[in-house]
């Protein structure tokens, strides 16, 4: 367990409220940037903050030595609101401890993951006065709000932050006690669709059959979006998708994480998706196209007779490896011109977007990566997965400093992260702690 | 031109500000019902107002004589609402005449029709001190909340209430100046539709493609709702349906009222609907399934990638003869059983219902009403109409006092009956009054 003077500031750090997206919490974004940096330099790291157009960004760099690897350790300072806050069981920047685990909002995502690394780097300069790599730590203050300063400061900072290797824990392991490292990310591509029939809602007694109506149109276009397989229907669709390895279609059916757990988690009835893989294969290696919301006319109490005027909805489409965002958006919107009726009108609008992600964990510094993973837990092999989730600043890392991206993930899956009563248990500071350590020593080399 | 004496009273009528929804009103309403009690005694009859659980019914009976047809004129004296009210261009019940035409809520429904007929009966009543037939006036005042009370009224008066048929203005003429007979209409059964897939909401990347997405099912349980003819494709769904008669399809080519005005009343691109009919026999003969609204997921701005835990629609089937809402609502619900898939639950709960109608216009009294509708117009052949909407109250008649219902539509189809700024013609009060002489001069034959 980590000592009182760690814990003590680790429940410093979670009090600060640093809500990214209310403005509300500005001195509280700030004092946290200030705690940290203050934090770094205390440690021996020479650090310094960044103003941007909104949250500071702090950049803190180790002892340098010719020769050796690089590497830019990325966290974020930046929390998710708290709201419903009914549903936390204690203030959400009071925060509380029991059976080893704090409760807190920030506490898995990321304060505890970025401070366990950063005991881990205060543990080696203690004893050795230097690390093994040239390290660079760069935490944000804007994650939470999709990071729309990073990658103009990345490119303003090239040389700067010119790094080997990017080391970020802000995901979760497959379970508890098992090392993992996540080699694959999907990418996004957002879309809202609106369609607008007549001009005004109208009487569905006076209309209905001369008219058509827009919401059924939009149902049958998000309907033509699967085949009866649950293939994704669009032309094209499928032709830049790299297929999954022997080698992880045979390791993933070993994970701690099966079908019965991702049933019991999501509370559904049943699991159900694309013919012919299992669900973790679809979730972490497999393109999707989610409706996230949909509306039209009438949704308050009772009946409204009426035929709307317009419907809509908010998709996003999962991506995988090699597809890209842009060309599949290009296709949606084909798909939905092409399929429209004369009837009404549609309008495609372009949401964000984010390029999948994929590196071979076995070359690189990924080894080194596994070898840290192996140290903490003896005898357990880390286990290697994707993810279904996306991180655009991973796809930035690579594309501005061209450097890969070590996902070493410390929270655990059920942390509540973005949800009410977040925890983290204060045995993963140590962890992380040991992972920092045994991560620079094996990039070292 | 109606006399002044006239026009100062129908002023009055329309200054009750009767709206039934809103109990802030209570006193219009009661005031109003008074008024017309006072103004039915004036002019000969006996009048006597009714308590219900909601709004009174008034009910005044002619001269009564044995061995001539009694008849039963229905109208109310509730209106709607009147927001949006920023949208009005002079106060709704503070009425403003300008080139003939009356403008006030409730000018057309209902007040103006049936303050027409009071008028013919009161002519009739000064010439002839008796009317040609035994005449029944019924107004009610919760017309506009579906009449909650006005079945339950007729079950237990239907002694007193006892006729041979039932008069109705409360629609519109298809065309200025063309007299219009509605002899059908559509009958209705609502259903709302909730699919639940998930307990909470997920996150899309790290549960979609595992999980199944319930706007996806509902969007899919829509789309097959009907076939590529537009057809509906329930199984059973047209069992029951009659067929168009020839006569009513060659005489609907021929009405000035056509596709192009369907078109531009909707503002939609262009209509579209079963194929095999015309926009015309689509609505007035041919049922159809509308979705009014459908909601799931995130509908604010931008993007929130959540796979929904729940999506909703609400359906209502306009029906016709001789389909049975009730026989109806389980052909829907047994689709939606057997087409959703065990991925998520679904849960159908069954909204209000009509009978659909239909009489020949060429049998019983319906000869009379088109004898009276053509002396209004000499020269012009009364056009013979169903109409889309549904009328529940016409179904009470028949199955509670066995009547047959006239529908003899005084208003025109652009008088923004329940929108902003209703109007009547005033030239309508004296085609109202004469159409009433005729009427029952024509029913006593």
């Amino acid at each position: 367990m980590p000592s009182d003077a760690a814990l003590n500031e680790f429940l410093d750090l979670l009090r600060f409220g640093s809500i990214s997206t209310d403005s509300k919490y500005k001195d509280q974004i700030l004092g946290c940037a200030d705690w940290l940096k203050n934090k770094l330099t205390a440690i021996g790291l020479e650090a310094k903050l960044h103003e941007t157009r909104g949250h500071p960004i702090l950049v803190a760099h180790g002892p340098k030595q010719k020769g050796r690897p690089t590497v830019l350790l990325y966290g974020h300072y930046d929390v998710q609101p708290v709201d419903p806050l009914n549903l936390w069981h204690r203030p959400p920047f009071n925060p509380g401890l029991e059976n080893g685990i704090v409760t807190a909002r920030g506490a898995s995502d990321n304060k505890g993951q970025i401070f366990a690394h950063i005991l881990g780097i205060e543990q080696t300069m203690k004893e050795k006065g230097d690390l093994p790599v040239n390290l660079i730590v760069l935490i944000e203050g804007e994650e939470e709000i999709g990071s729309p300063n990073l990658a103009p400061f990345l490119d303003a900072h090239r040389e700067a932050l010119a790094c080997d290797v990017v080391a970020i824990s802000d995901s979760s392991m497959v379970a508890p006690g098992q090392p993992t490292f996540t080699y694959g990310l999907r990418g996004l591509a957002a879309a809202e669709v609106l369609v607008t029939g007549p001009d005004h809602d109208l009487h569905s007694g006076i209309f209905g059959g001369a008219v058509e109506n827009p919401a059924t149109v939009l149902a049958r276009l998000i309907a033509g979006l699967h085949d009866k397989n649950l293939k994704i229907a669009i032309e094209g669709f499928y032709e830049d998708v790299k297929a999954l390895a022997p080698w992880e279609r045979k390791a993933w059916k070993h994970l701690p994480l099966q079908e019965i757990e991702l049933l019991r988690m999501s509370g559904a009835p049943a699991l159900r998706g694309e013919k012919g893989y299992t669900a973790l294969e679809r979730i972490w290696a497999r393109p999707t196209a989610e409706v996230n919301g949909i509306g039209g006319g009438y949704q308050g109490e009772g009946t409204k007779t009426v035929l709307p005027s317009k419907a809509m909805a908010k998709l996003t489409f999962r991506l995988v490896p090699d597809q890209d965002p842009q060309k599949i958006f290009q296709l949606v919107q084909d798909y939905f011109h092409k399929n429209t009726p004369p009837s009404v009108k549609i309008d495609l609008v372009p949401g964000h977007c984010g390029e999948p992600y994929l590196v071979d964990p076995n070359a690189g510094y990924g080894m080194a990566a596994q070898k840290a993973l192996g140290r903490l837990f003896p005898g357990k092999k880390p286990a290697l997965i994707r993810e279904g989730g996306t991180i655009p600043i991973v796809a930035a890392f690579k594309s501005i400093l061209n450097a890969d991206t070590l996902l070493l993930g410390l929270c655990l899956a059920d942390c509540n992260a973005h949800s009410p009563n977040e925890t983290f248990p204060l045995a993963h500071l140590d962890l992380g702690a040991n992972l920092n350590r045994y991560l620079l020593e094996e990039i070292a080399g």
